[in-house]
């Protein structure tokens, strides 16, 4: 049993593996605490779409006028699905690219672009900025992940 | 060809990642059945969103009237979207922490904890229960994953 | 160190995980497009959600007339969304799946049929076709990936 625990943690011993695992959680807990700022915003703003969200502030009338949407509650909701659509691409993507045995220098240089492009776009969305910063920092991620997924196709490719 | 194929399956031989398939293969096939639930209020609530989904019940403003939301059916959504936001966190977080080589009894009190907890957080949300109930059970998930998060950044932190 | 990278290279050669990088490479790709579709529709439809996205039409109400919902945007929205709820699990499953050491030729009627159904799936939303061909290219997909949760847990089962 010893020696599978060993050869199972092999993977967790190469470079360009540890540096996936790095950057690929740091992007995962950046999306998971869009959670905390749409609560955020749901709390100070006082908008819920549950009405059992919203029964600590009375009940009937007075509770029902804090079922409604607010401006910053969506903005932080469209940031959220924003980052699962390019997020999770990078993470499946980049887990086979990490598999595909690139140079620890060019991997780097990959997942370090797209975890900052990522952070910015947040930034940009939640501010917000003014267009293109927004944009350019999304296109910057998208066009890291397509650049990931171009090796892993040609390295892997058996249709 | 075959030692290869040997190999491969070694992974799935450590007992650590079989626990990390059969959770994360669980919360995966939870999370799909939201699809069913959404299926069976669109049915029954006759709540539908593309047009061509209501033919069958004829043609014109008589088809139209189907075209509407539904409390269940957007019930049913958001709880889709909450394991979206959740459970992939937890899958990709989830396979880089059991490859950190931790020990099998702290690997299946996590994976235990978060299944428990979003299948909880299904029924709190479906039903609904009074809150805090899909409040609590959504936060415990949540810092399973975040615990796992830490072991993952720790054991491979390259930067 | 030439020797772990080499150790990490292995899984990619084996070929069931070869196929399954191409086909999740693919997919993943699939799924990504459609923020380029839904774009496309936001810009030559003129309808968006973010004021400052509209800033490049004027300013005050003459941006402001492009806050809107547009049925092509929405539809392609809603394939995006329904891409996140069946292509991450398959990616997620067909990794676990990949590594119990299935035959190559199953693991490719797998990766094949599901693929298939996806960009059918696609097509049959953004016509739109007329049901059931949307529904059945789901359910293809959606089995597909059952058969595959199933030989994970079978394989792995380990609660």
């Amino acid at each position: 049993r010893r020696g599978e625990m060993a050869k199972s943690t092999q993977l967790i011993d190469n470079e360009v593996f540890r540096a996936y695992a790095t950057y690929a959680g740091i992007v995962l807990i950046k999306m998971m605490l869009m959670s905390l700022i749409t609560a955020y915003f749901r709390i100070t703003r006082k908008a819920f779409v549950n009405p059992e969200d919203t029964e600590s502030f009375g009940k009937g009338e007075n509770a029902k006028k804090y079922l409604r949407t607010d401006p910053d509650v969506e903005r932080a909701r469209r940031g959220h699905l924003n980052d699962l659509e390019n997020i999770v691409p990078f993470v499946g993507i980049g887990l086979l690219y990490a598999l595909s045995g690139p140079e620890l220098s060019t991997a780097l240089l990959h997942f370090r672009i797209f975890t900052g492009a990522r952070i910015l776009h947040t930034f940009a969305y939640l501010i917000p900025l003014p267009q293109p910063g927004r944009g350019l920092s999304w296109a910057v991620g998208y066009s890291v992940t397509f650049s990931m997924a171009y090796r892993v196709l040609k390295t892997a490719w058996l249709l």
